[in-house]
């Protein structure tokens, strides 16, 4: 009798329901081109957004739009800013919908066109908390505009839970269609995940969708993904082979045979996997220690990603100057906040 | 006002105790030295001893002891036999403990040496369940010498519910003082092995020990950890730098990191990373979309390291090869199995 024909010891009690219900966000050339400048061929972005569409992604977010400043064209690759003569070179009209994310300060107003003149029709806004008001104000413009829109609060591990509190209330009173969880730190656990997505929960209103974004710092990132499932997340961002800044995100490929649902097919993503992996092998996304030593620490991994491309990660000398000056973390041992 | 003045945003329901509760065994050496054969410089054992000691693991697991059969010492390296003379030669008197593993069929009864007349004081014995009443004679044995004793029933995600209440039926019987959940194939999600945890801790005696060994090819062995953690496992494998068979093991030093423990110090590892690092560039342990494809079909690691030795991983044809002749697994929507 071959393996397959025995019933696993591992039954489990995740609701199916949960798992047939979540949509899934690919953030492969938006996140994974912080990693080049996003300078991805266009063919490698037209086989990519092929790829998606025939395993049934729900949405591709395919780079930033942005007000170009003076010379930063040259430096950086079409995908930061996305005109739509570059948009046309590598999408086609499909059912999977087409998303490109603003960062609050990096964009004017009115450098948002019409949704009826664009090929995207997802405005993802990303802000910090304290950038909320004028996130939102995008978002209004992009709502204006015709497009669906989310607004992904980053850093939500920094923020105090009056912090917290208060932004959610925002985004509660401005009925923002989706909002996100976003560990941009990779400072997760899954059980910190599920506390934050019932939280934002309980804000939202029934019909504000909860989307959510993680780091893959501290290796906790697909095993997140599945917490926020269960919980009942409405968007997960993922990417192929984890492509994104630093340690990368959930790795798609993990996440639909995870998903395991007939509406989606893992094998045009795992036709792509080969070339992200010989990206990889240049770009260096992935674990290393000393993302996991600012994970860990809840903060932004910009050090770390210098310390990797220098060449020579040194972790002890790296965890001992990032926490030489600052105490350890407790977050552990933190005080359960009132629900 | 810095991050660490703040509060973060995210208290957890982990009871710390539990955290305080679990004991570290690395097997870097047993473990990782499946990807080099064990051919390990005595210098680097020496320092991965030394480090483990520094940084307050308590048992570390430092090779087989196997019956050499012709050829194999010239092909491997000694922590394949781990000879009392080569022992002696990386490890000084310490409060840290010392195991080694034997295999079921790989090492015969009058092979073991008595517990005084060896550096080793902890036999940790591998066997799959149809191996359990030679694995238990090899347990009787190592006991009656002065051992302590672990018996690691593999690949338990291939077992029938029944076949597993059959071999910790055995296990109980025989008082076994412990006994690890092996995710051999790196196929389990966490939620699966905290049900394996609470049916092991259900028919083991209260003294009997509950251990945890992990691989990492769904990126989920240190979310497994975790949910270890939290179930009470009493034992946690971890190795430096995740060094292990194909995806490896749980990095111990995200698993120190975590803990965040003054028993523990996770710098000594730091110490030793970059090290590990570098020879990761040529074992290529780590995260492999082959890998993965293994895990989640539940199936030995085998082919896909195969795949990755040929340099050419093509891992759309790799799943297809895999998943032509075989049904694909159903486990997410298995039986909630009665307790």
């Amino acid at each position: 009798m071959g393996l397959d024909d025995r019933v696993r010891c591992c039954p489990d009690g995740l609701m199916t329901d949960r798992r047939h219900h979540v949509k899934i966000v690919d953030c492969t050339i938006r996140d994974g081109g912080i990693c080049n400048d996003w300078r991805f061929d266009d063919g490698l972005v037209r086989e990519t957004f092929q790829a998606l569409r025939g395993a049934g992604v729900d949405l591709m977010e395919i780079g930033y739009q942005s007000t170009p400043d003076g010379d930063e064209p040259r430096a950086t690759g079409p995908w930061k800013h996305c005109r739509e003569e570059d948009l046309a070179r590598v999408v086609e009209a499909s059912a999977m919908r087409l998303a490109c994310m603003v960062d609050v300060g990096r964009i004017t107003l009115r450098d948002l066109r019409p949704r009826a003149a664009s090929v995207i029709d997802t405005i993802r806004v990303a802000c910090y908390h304290h950038e909320v008001d004028e996130g939102l104000a995008l978002a209004d413009r992009a709502r204006e505009l015709g497009y669906d829109v989310f607004v992904n609060v980053m850093a939500v591990t920094t923020c105090t839970p009056q912090e917290v509190d208060a932004f959610l209330e925002k985004l509660a009173d401005a009925d923002v269609p989706n909002v996100s969880v976003v560990d941009s730190y990779g400072a997760m656990y899954p059980h910190q995940l599920r506390y934050l997505i019932r939280k934002y929960k309980n804000w939202l209103r029934p019909t504000q969708k909860v989307g959510v974004h993680l780091h893959n710092n501290q290796q906790t990132a697909f095993a997140n993904a599945i917490a926020a499932i269960d919980e009942g997340a409405d968007w997960l961002d993922a990417s192929i082979f984890g492509m994104g800044r630093g340690a990368g995100n959930v790795p798609l490929e993990l996440l639909l045979m995870y998903l395991d649902d007939p509406r989606h097919d893992v094998r045009p993503i795992l036709g792509l996997v080969d070339i992200y992996t010989r990206l990889r092998e240049d770009l260096r996304w992935g674990y290393e220690v000393p993302y996991a030593v600012t994970g860990w620490l809840n903060l932004h991994p910009h050090a770390a990603i210098e310390r990797m491309r220098s060449g020579d990660p040194n972790a002890l000398e790296f965890f001992e100057l990032l926490t030489k000056s600052r105490p350890r973390p407790r977050h552990h041992r933190g005080r359960i906040e009132a629900a």
